[in-house]
């Protein structure tokens, strides 16, 4: 896990510089700061999980499933909705026993591409970050040997992993179930943004005012934080390195990074999001309580640069952040498989029901 | 509402008769007596609601936008779920604030075809039974004015109420709403079981212990309350009427649409529910406590017939049951239209947020 701690970007590329630039040498400049997001995103991980159609076809079916949770009313489609831009768009998800978690879920589309996953950078990838949620008590509430035993109940499912993981000695595991998670949720990506057609070539892909913004984010220093294909991402910050925002934007008791590394400079450090996408993922912040856009990123004008960007910039590198809206992935809801008589129940705690006629 | 609150059917069709009948006979019979799931649910519902295209793609929107509710967190697919059977596979459902309603949540799929809605039929059909949970303090806990503040405070929401509505004065409003909500609901129908199949004659869709389920349930009593294009859903029957079930099965306090009717004879009188599909949607009963689809057979046996069916009986007839499941609708995950600065916020009651790393 890469540990970039700084921000060599912003100052190599000129941090305050005011000098305009030509559109062309714009265009260029973000080309060498910035990738599209491909096609597949298998490159990126076949190496160590193979992106198989097998893999995949059983990835999904857990990630819509909603037995992965001790209750079996939770599943990864819950906090990280694929119709709401791959996340759930409150402060904190709601979860086991309408527990709340203490951060934003972030979004699944292009995590992928990221250099680590949670707010924090605790998991190194997709199949490490999957076994937190499952098991986290105020998420999914559940433990491996639950898990694999209901897997094990479900004749489709067994035939699934066997299919998925055909060298695996015990082939329904928890480990395979986090592998196939990675897999599935690897083909969720959204490529095709204005911004990346821009990349590609086509300057008419943004309006005069994204390009403003583009020129802003680029030259006054957004970019020293999100750059790279998932515009952010790709390293680590502090977060309020300027000036500090409110308790209720970065509550104190959250030292993001620093509860990984132990390390008392991580403190209120955390990796940067990635920024694709970033109009259909409000709340921000790791917090979540902030729901416009604008706000965000003149709260982060303030907390990392000292206000730098004019009112219009911040106008401006809102429109520009629009323009990451890539192509939603096309999902067909899977027919989840039959339990049997030997599924676990699910574990619902014990909530007297309501009485009268509703239901 | 027909209010049928008999078993006239099981006289007619000899309840009790333990002459073997010719399979020929017995097609005959099951083609008096059921339907086969059609293509299109639109001349059920058209004369009143008329099924266009703008309202099947508005109601699909909303069935899966947990905005419905005021934690913004459930969705109708929640308790629903179009790839579990059409409900959620668990006791009773968890809403708001982790509440649990009182009663089973009833599978979607061919609801279009019941004679009412709900366990006790107090909605007389899908429009009036949509305004149900989305205001039930247990499920969606929303009132109709957040919920119109929150669809009208989303420009492409206005636009398709507009085009699916284009003669209301008000297109976004609740009742409007419910419609496409029951438009989008009557498109979830499972045609070509293998029963439908044997109903337009092809007799070997059914196995030999399928048709010997078939037989006992058509001659000895099951198709007195379970008849009709969704093997149920038709009338209105005493749950218990030989011998009552335990209080697990049939608690004392749920005395059924006594509670709608405010009659003494309706005490735990429920409305049939249908078999499609039956194998998907444990647990079963309006209780929601059996696990096991021959279990419920063999209390219905008890609680319904004197325990008329053999034990070889209620096998096969639980292989028949299986003979129920359709094709199950193929469902494209719908992008949900992106929230303004306008849209309420989610109503999640103030647990505090858990501490530490997780998220």
């Amino acid at each position: 896990m890469k540990a970039v701690h700084s921000i060599p970007v912003a100052i190599a590329f000129g941090l305050g510089s005011s000098v305009a630039i030509g559109n062309d040498d714009l265009q260029e400049r973000a080309q060498m700061l910035f990738d599209p997001i491909p096609d597949s995103a298998a490159s990126h991980i076949d190496e160590r999980n193979e992106m198989t159609p097998e893999k995949i076809e059983l990835g999904k079916l857990l990630f819509f499933d909603p037995r992965l949770s001790a209750s079996q009313t939770i599943s990864c489609n819950t906090c990280h909705n694929v119709g709401m831009g791959g996340d759930d768009n409150i402060p904190s998800s709601v979860g086991h026993n309408w527990q709340r978690g203490p951060r934003n879920s972030p979004t699944i589309f292009n995590a992928v591409f990221n250099v680590a996953q949670f707010w924090d950078g605790r998991a190194e990838d997709m199949t490490e970050q999957a076994k937190g949620p499952i098991q986290a008590g105020v998420e999914m509430n559940n433990t491996p040997a639950n898990l694999e035993a209901t897997l094990q109940s479900i004749d489709a499912y067994v035939d699934a992993f066997e299919d998925a993981f055909p060298d695996s000695e015990q082939a329904v595991s928890f480990d395979n179930t986090a592998k196939a998670l990675e897999v599935y949720q690897a083909t969720l990506i959204t490529p095709d943004a204005p911004f990346d057609q821009y990349l590609k070539g086509d300057t008419d892909a943004l309006t005069d005012q994204q390009i403003a913004g583009l020129d802003a984010f680029v030259n006054k220093g957004c970019v020293a934080c999100h750059n790279g294909v998932n515009v952010g991402g790709q390293g680590y910050y502090p977060f309020g390195v300027v000036n500090r925002p409110g308790a209720e934007i970065m509550p104190e008791g959250d030292t993001g990074r620093a509860q990984v590394t132990e390390t008392a400079s991580d403190a209120y450090v955390f990796r940067s999001p990635s920024l694709r996408n970033v109009e259909l993922t409000a709340p921000y912040f790791h917090s979540g309580n902030v729901w416009s856009l604008q706000e965000a990123v003149s709260i982060m004008n303030d907390a990392q640069l000292n206000s730098l960007l004019t009112e219009e910039d911040v106008v401006n590198v809102t429109a520009f952040l629009r323009s990451l809206t890539g192509r939603q992935p096309e999902v067909v809801y899977p027919d989840l498989p039959l339990r049997s008589e030997s599924t676990p129940m699910p574990d619902i705690p014990d909530y007297p029901r309501a009485s009268g006629a509703e239901g």
